[in-house]
């Protein structure tokens, strides 16, 4: 993408998340001869490979269960210019019409809005519910490990690294705004009580499941999407149930539909969606 | 599949389970000559009995009433990689383009989390509502029964044998959350309560119809896959036709499409389907 | 169909409805020559003719009005089986995607659980309203009169002949269970009033509305079918609009598309789609 | 259609009325010499011309707005066996699959049940309304005014002959039937009062504005279908913005798609689009 | 289009706008030879100058994120005939069937009912608010000044001419009519209230996002389309994500789907989309 004259389109903060669901035309694909379809597959791979060379910029591949799709990517990268290319060409990268577009899914990431980072709420927290001094040695080296907690934490979900965790899943979601059930007439301090039980759930499935959630809202059909990666599909499947008992979800949370897949070296995924 | 590099994602406990229905695409078949033709349906044979002889693995087949699909597939076994391969090999076993996706399903099975199979429950119970003395051989072999009884349940819930009943139905559900019927807002003990009246309708028709429930929450579109299985499309009807009086599914549940096929070896449900 | 080896699909009551409904594909039809045309309408010919020889089978062919759908066919006919083989073929009897899905319905006869069809009801009204002593002659003959008028009720429910009135409209219903428009909450007698209600709109609409109500639940989308054949489509739109305002509609019904076609011999069929 | 041995299917009253929408398919188009490209041309120009001299028979025909379709016709004859056939007729006139059904309407005219026509209701209103005399010479010809009127209304309503205005609207659209905006719980004077709030408006676009609403309960998706002409845009945008404020749309009214066309000779309209 | 003689249909005040989202078929480009996608390029490039050469017309050309769509236009201009003749051309410019429509919109420019322009509430709130004496050469000043902002916000209502900015996002809308959230059953003033808060967010916005509300009852699906135009993704998520708590989109509002697309000129649309 280094020869294009076109001004990147890199937000203040976060990055351009693309999730790209395909199938496989294999009545296309059965057209080609063997060498077109090694040359096909040699393009997809360097082309992956490019774009994980490119700089802040992270790219899964994966198998997805069920017909609903065959082949997935999901792309991280700050400039929606770069991101927008990529996607044309993962595209088109086997040949035009061999990957035909199941579903696509635009978001960004972004920090939450719940998560209380200030410093004035950890110095408080410590001296009220640890009985810490003020300025004591153990305040002072409790203070530095909130913070660089709290650096850690708002990187990974502004700049997330993905593990190479074998199940992902995949859904968007909004919040309800339907009569009593209305998420957006509440107020910050209910909503965000509703998140942090929403948070304890998450937490006791830690090592398990990673969780990314990325914003949306003005960006694609629902507010957020929800990336999961796990080691166990029984993981994915409880941690989505038990939350569905949580307020948060229970009354304000709609879903989109749900994608499963196993993240796989390509000369492995090829052959799993029989390529 | 045994070359694969891939580690196996085998859940916990359970199995994956794939619905996969197609409608044949017959402006492609009638393109192959006669050899082709008994080829490719040799192909889908030598696949369905490979993916029988796997271990812990199930495939059934069967025809597909009206046009909304013509032939289905239900598969089970542990390792979603390998559910994946055999599903995407069944997708292309008659060649490319021939099986055209109608509709699919991802669940995996589990056991219910409102069947109490705590042998302290059993024994209360046997002492509360039978008047049998703690201790005493009634009681011994009353709880002995009970333990088998449950290992048995148990057992067909995660790993289920399915009998060869003719008739097969499939359709998705999930438990309601609007307004004042919110499923995931009653208590534990209410909910319970409610599904014991909903378990009660399905004994009486033991022995008429077969009940399979796989959890597919964060796994596909709906929350469960039902599948039934029957000796008379009657009994289908009036189960399901019985149950939505059941408070359970008359406040509480959300259905998806409903569809219907017919067991059936592989050269009948080709001749059915005119292949 | 007397060839294949698999066992009926017979329901213990009642027989198997397929609503079957069809568009054309001209540019397919357009490649045969006038030969392949012949050829095709005639095996179309005799299929019908085969279909309405069978024992206890019936089909309608109509023609569908806006292009939603061109061609319909209408099948009742008790073994399941044989129902979705005839289906199969019907679909492909002009050629390999000549006849194109658009809506299909699978529903089954049955009686109505709101009629009451017991003697002792029958008696005691003769006895409660219309003053008749029990025994006498007059209940003799009103008893014997109201046995057959229920019989022949029974019997059109279950195994119907329809006219070959022009007009013919199909549409799937389910019943509400939203807020406090819950059908399946409602007691069997509030249930009974409400459709008796129903029923007497429908009986004036006598000699000019012949409705046929078949069940789906269990078996497709909505858990209704109904079928109206009619000699002037005002009287479709009139009872079903008079119906409307009837509680059980007003409150309880959910529609799906609404399909009018015209009942005709299949030369004229196959003019009026242009074939 | 004068060979057809099919007996008319004509309606004790009005007219049945198709709403036929279609999109161009340019790459079959494309692949027409010019030849054929001017046979199709005249084609549909001769069928068009034919429907044109049939008794009591209009066709409109006009170029839609935005590629959700290309090309319209609106046809109003009193057989549903000849609506039906010059239906399928015009869907073929170009050439098999040129024109790609993109939606389509079936539904009557009819008269309004909320207009009171009754001669009693009307001299009733000029005696105590205007305070003439029963019998007067003012009250008869106030009367003979009144009955002209009428007639002339219910005329257009079931046998309406439209302006060639430019702009064509058309929507489909049914009354509610939700918790407590349930249309068809209200008695018919709280309907017919909610209406004529709905007519007042109506009138003050008279001369800009021509509205035809024709029935489609028991026919199609809908309940009504609303032909609007205009002689510019912003008046259809006006009015039906406008009389969402009523409450018999504020509370009472589901919308369907709207589609916007513009009137225009064949040879215009074949420019139009591009043929 | 300027042979035609199709009396022109343009409103009497605004402009008719349309949002054109296609997909390229690669398939079909591919089948191509290198001049004739040299000529098609030059053909879509001559038909956007001609375009924009067209008095009191604009076009937006831009390459949209994810496989739902690749390219769009957004196109403002006062003739409903000249822009339906330019958009079937749109359509068709790269060839038969290369740009295959995603999802449009049709819209009309308009004026805020909310906004108040009189020159006596201007008057009223600069005595009142800002304790000017009516006629001082201050109260005339601020008069003028008034006028001018007035007269500018409402000619870029009606005529706006908009920025180069890289990120454009559209979405459809519509105002609630459900149970207790009925936007059209509130007054006036109720509704100018909660638009002005709404309005108040926006101005927090000014410089980073340019919006362009047009209306569209019926004309197409929704009530209005919203376009955004802006210098940074992150500003189109947080103002649609900040309006969401505004009252007006909290309990009133109902989004379609948002396309995310990078103004570009037509050389580096053609690169980014691979042709």
């Amino acid at each position: 993408m280094s020869d294009t004259n076109v001004p990147p389109l890199v937000p203040r903060e976060g990055w351009h998340v693309m999730h790209l669901f395909y199938q496989i035309d294999h009545s296309q694909w059965s057209l080609l001869g063997d060498d077109e379809k090694r040359a096909a597959k040699t393009r997809l791979t360097e082309l992956v490979q490019e774009i994980r060379a490119t700089k802040d910029t992270h790219l899964l591949t994966f198998a997805i269960a069920t017909p609903k799709a065959d082949i997935g990517f999901m792309l991280l990268t700050p400039d929606l210019q770069v991101a927008t290319g990529y996607e044309k060409q993962l595209t088109l990268s086997l040949g035009p019409e061999i990957l035909s577009p199941a579903y696509s899914y635009l978001s960004m990431t972004e920090s939450s809005e719940y998560t209380t980072t200030s410093a004035q709420y950890a110095a408080d927290t410590l001296i009220g519910e640890k009985g810490l001094t003020e300025g004591s040695p153990e305040f002072q080296q409790a203070m530095k490990e909130f913070e660089e907690r709290m650096a850690h934490y708002l990187k990974h979900r502004l700049y997330p690294v993905l593990p190479d965790w074998p199940a992902i899943c995949f859904y968007p979601m909004s919040k309800r705004r339907t009569g009593a059930d209305n998420w957006y007439s509440l107020s910050y301090e209910a909503r965000r009580e509703l998140m942090s039980g929403h948070a304890r759930v998450g937490r006791t499935y830690s090592g398990r499941i990673l969780q990314l959630i990325t914003g949306s809202t003005g960006l694609d059909e629902y507010e957020w999407g929800v990336t999961l990666l796990a080691k166990d599909t029984v993981d994915i499947k409880s941690i989505v149930y038990e939350m569905r008992f949580d307020e948060v979800s229970a009354r304000y949370a709609e879903f989109g539909d749900f994608y499963i897949g196993m993240q796989l070296p390509l000369d492995e995924l090829f052959r799993r969606i029989c390529l």
